[in-house]
């Protein structure tokens, strides 16, 4: 994988009309408990509602004529299938998305909203890679996979340029880990624009695959995740993890009352709604499992679409994974 | 009242260090419903998560050294309280806050954050003047009227102008109104800046005072304001209702239900915490009190500053006002 500072800036010129220039929010008084400054890179405020936008538009614009022409499909747990579709639609050409049955609510209506074609199938990484295999041998689609393409992570280090764009002199800069296409992107990025910067990724110790994968020898697979944070439920690409091994500095887990926490403090303290994912990289900083004392802090906040109509996490009495 | 641009200007230059500009987020899958653009100015992400913080800082920052020294006074029902204890620790001075009993638990949570001192009385409005005035006497503090003061309606005519900074196309601009220190200078603002524009003030129908007085001959005071916007229920101040005469090109009311279903489209679409108050002026678009279609429509959102514990409006089965 080549993923280089070059390849996030082609990406951030082709994706300028087509996202959001998120909006950088500061701590306030939520510095106080950690000792440091708090940035948050608001991409649950982009289009779509999450930084997938950034990705998704990459990879849809960077398609030839006659390759756009076929459609793109992908699979995905929610907001990179929304972010596809969407991004598929500027362009007007179909998309066909894969999502498992058990999809958060708002990503299924999103995706509709964009007016992506949709394919349900069973959770499993198994199950969803066999649908969209089928899918992609019907209609001749472009695979545009959530993270395991260079295009995807390309968009999504677009992000992080940002963020340092506006605040240059970041000590550390957080992101969750799902498949690792953010954190690769950043971890690319911040390492070229800010060498003196470290770059943590944040995992739900519920779904902790990225965290032994980097700090083993071989890549784990996540069969069982148990978390609150849908969007943190797959296993880390393969690319993702060899990127991740080269420019991240660490991976750390936070528990799933640390995110439910995490989660109340942002939406009442920031005012932004921010999904369990999204939540995961403060409740590291929560829990002190990333040092924030006298540093300059980043977090990407990575989404916020949520099922608003059921209980909020932290006025249920058991914490559902 | 003299209340001009100048003065406007003024306080922006004022107020810039304790204060955030704050976003401007664009309305998204929201334009459609309306047939308009709809830019909506973050104002619940401001310092203490209300507008109030740009009228108080102007308020306390305007005071001479000796003056200052004695301390500031003032009744709110929460978010005003909020920021006049937030400016006065700004300067290092004492705030002595009346706040009814009922207020909302953030908000009394936030002048406790901010040091204020507290004191509590019944919720009406002569209660709240008596109290204020008892303490003003005991204490020689200087009172900063909520909305009744030319230093704080020109600090809430800032977030007009940096409105239209970034968007100077604008065809109409909303604010919610309570006091009228935020529709006071905003349509100063306004008028002076882009003459074209129409400035409509929106009141929830169950406190309709300042739109009975704005289409009659009288100022009706709001003696049993019955809605969930708790930061619209007192009666609109002599001198605002005056300005708004002069500026202000409508008053136009809203259902409880349009503000909750407001309220809910908020947070999903633009994924930012709202409290009900601040859902008033999109709750005018949505039940068509505003005309919108083919319409630059820029929204003031007043404020976030919300109970995350209880359930969320829409999700209880009898809206309680």
């Amino acid at each position: 994988m080549t993923l280089d500072l070059a390849a996030i800036r082609d990406a951030h010129e082709r994706i300028r009309p087509h996202v959001t220039r998120t909006p950088v929010l500061a701590g306030g008084s939520l510095d106080a408990a950690c000792g440091g400054r708090l940035f948050f890179k608001c991409d649950n405020l982009q289009q779509g509602g999450a930084f997938k936008a950034r990705g998704a538009a990459n990879a849809v614009f960077s398609l030839s004529a006659a390759d756009a022409a076929r459609g793109v499909a992908t699979h995905s747990s929610g907001n990179h299938a929304a972010a596809l579709a969407r991004a598929a639609q500027l362009r007007g050409i179909p998309a066909h998305i894969v999502m498992p049955r058990n999809a958060a609510r708002p990503k299924v209506r999103l995706v509709e909203a964009y007016g992506g074609r949709l394919t349900f199938c069973d959770s499993t990484q198994e199950a969803r890679e066999r649908t969209c295999a089928a899918l992609l041998a019907e209609t001749g689609a472009n695979l545009v996979h959530p993270f395991e393409d260079e295009r995807v992570m390309a968009g999504q280090g677009t992000a992080a340029v940002e963020f340092l764009e506006d605040l240059p002199d970041l000590d550390v800069v957080l992101c969750p880990v799902g498949g690792g296409g953010l954190l690769a992107g950043t971890a690319v990025a911040v390492r070229a624009l800010r060498p003196a910067a470290r770059v943590i990724g944040t995992e739900p110790a519920g779904a902790d695959d990225a965290a032994r994968s980097f700090h083993g020898t071989t890549r784990v697979p996540m069969t069982d995740p148990r978390t609150i944070a849908d969007g943190l439920r797959t296993t880390i690409g393969e690319p993702n993890l060899a990127l991740a091994r080269r420019h991240v500095d660490d991976l750390v887990t936070v528990s799933e009352a640390g995110i439910i926490a995490a989660m109340r403090l942002l939406w009442e303290t920031l005012r932004v709604v921010v999904e369990p994912s999204a939540a995961v990289p403060y409740a590291a900083v929560l829990e002190g499992r990333v040092a924030a004392a006298g540093r300059r802090v980043g977090i990407i906040l990575s989404g916020g679409n949520m099922d608003l109509d059921a209980p909020l996490p932290w006025t249920r009495t058991q914490p559902s994974p």
